[in-house]
């Protein structure tokens, strides 16, 4: 059901990109009201699949972008980025990435753009409320930061203005926060499937865990061995793990972060 | 106010520790209709914070233990529990530890002992339902496996068997999940107040990240850049963290584990 548009009137969008911030973002602005008027993918059926579910057009080739959307929005691997605009000789519009790390400056020559940057992590078979979700914008001006700041309210009630050198350590931050902490939640499952434990028993700490930072700062609640400094527990531990060069060499840096703080 | 006993009678339980598994278990333990004779800190002032708290006598001195107490619970440091029975000779009740890495056998000579690990992150501050904490218990005997089983499911729905061997790998397994991405907030956080940007930004993130392995497992879902293998971005945050040569170090090897997969 389309929710009402809150600032500004409804855009014209074209998404390039079909992954999954494409196709979350794509289906956020729609719900607002906004017409997808156009999906690019490299693939037939990236594109397509994508097309169907916002059924909206698809094209597989730049050259045959829609000439007059108001917002175009390139929601690719980073590294896709400048890539991908070298293939554009299009001008017109609002030219917007959702990148954490790459800078708004791609798109210099163009009169209008910026930055939208959801910070959250998209699964595909999982719904996200993206009114929750932080978003973070930054324009060349401020007719275009207006504009994104009408488009990003539309959808979310977290935004942030954020400069493109501040994006970066946010980015950065965010792997250490949201990718590199699923790993360790990787590597706890693999030492409990080892023994015949399930990932189960462990739930309720992770979440617990998680939930505390809601009102505390993780460096004034950090527990465990290495913050005890508990000698005898560490070497045991490294002793399980001898026989995985990789996880005893985590163990071994990790503990001795903590312990130096 | 006091829950009502489950299963089995009352029981009479000394506490030795004061730290915050010994406070938060001796609080459930209490409410749900068990008498908690005495409690134990090496240091008066701990000792007497405790027992103020569980309005119960206290010792500073293993000597004065109480006698009669139908089971002792060492809530203590990992190192210290074998340190403790030492100068303890008195052998009647049943005697547990709470650690998740030290072997039932610390008790051996003794007729009845066994483990109750709870298996939860405890904060002074910050209150817990034990209701949900997975409780690891494992005994010497039929008789006070029984006994513990009782005791543990007055306060907790969430019992495992775990033997010693498991109980290793399981307290292992959440460093990983729980000390460790807690350490990866941390990191989080100090980059971005470095950049006069709050953690409240990544917040919801974290949550989202956590609350995903509710229903998936997380070697499914890892995202980010490692897992794209984004090597442009990977190497522009190794440039960010130049300047911190433990932060630049852990980046590259959870980087390179997360590839590795």
């Amino acid at each position: 059901m389309p929710r009402k548009i809150k600032s500004g009137k409804p855009k014209s969008v074209v998404i390039v990109g079909a992954g999954n911030v494409a196709t979350h973002l794509g289906d956020a602005l729609q719900k607002a009201g906004n017409k997808i008027l156009q999906v690019y993918s490299r693939t037939e059926q990236s594109a397509k699949k994508m097309a169907v579910k916002l059924k909206s057009p698809f094209t597989t080739d730049l050259k045959k972008l829609e000439q007059n959307a108001d917002i175009y929005i390139l929601a690719v691997k980073d590294d896709a980025i400048a890539e991908i605009l070298k293939n554009i000789t299009l001008q017109n519009g609002i030219w917007l990435h959702t990148s954490g790390s790459v800078s708004m400056d791609v798109f210099k020559g163009r009169s209008s753009y910026g930055v939208f940057y959801p910070l959250q992590t998209f699964t595909k078979n999982k719904k996200v409320n993206f009114k929750n979700v932080p978003v973070c914008i930054e324009a060349n001006n401020k007719r275009t930061l207006t504009a994104l700041q009408n488009l990003a309210s539309q959808i979310s009630e977290n935004l942030h203005f954020v400069n493109s050198e501040q994006r970066k350590q946010l980015h950065l931050a965010a792997v250490f926060a949201c990718n590199f902490s699923n790993y360790m939640y990787t590597i706890a499952e693999e030492i409990l499937n080892r023994s015949n434990l399930s990932l189960d028993i462990l739930k309720p700490l992770i979440l617990e865990t998680a939930g505390k930072i809601k009102s505390n700062s993780p460096s004034q609640i950090q527990t465990g061995p290495a913050k005890r400094k508990d000698k005898m527990v560490i070497n045991d531990h490294l002793k399980l793990l001898s026989g995985n060069p990789l996880y005893y060499k985590i163990y071994e840096i990790l503990t001795s972060g903590i312990m130096e703080k």
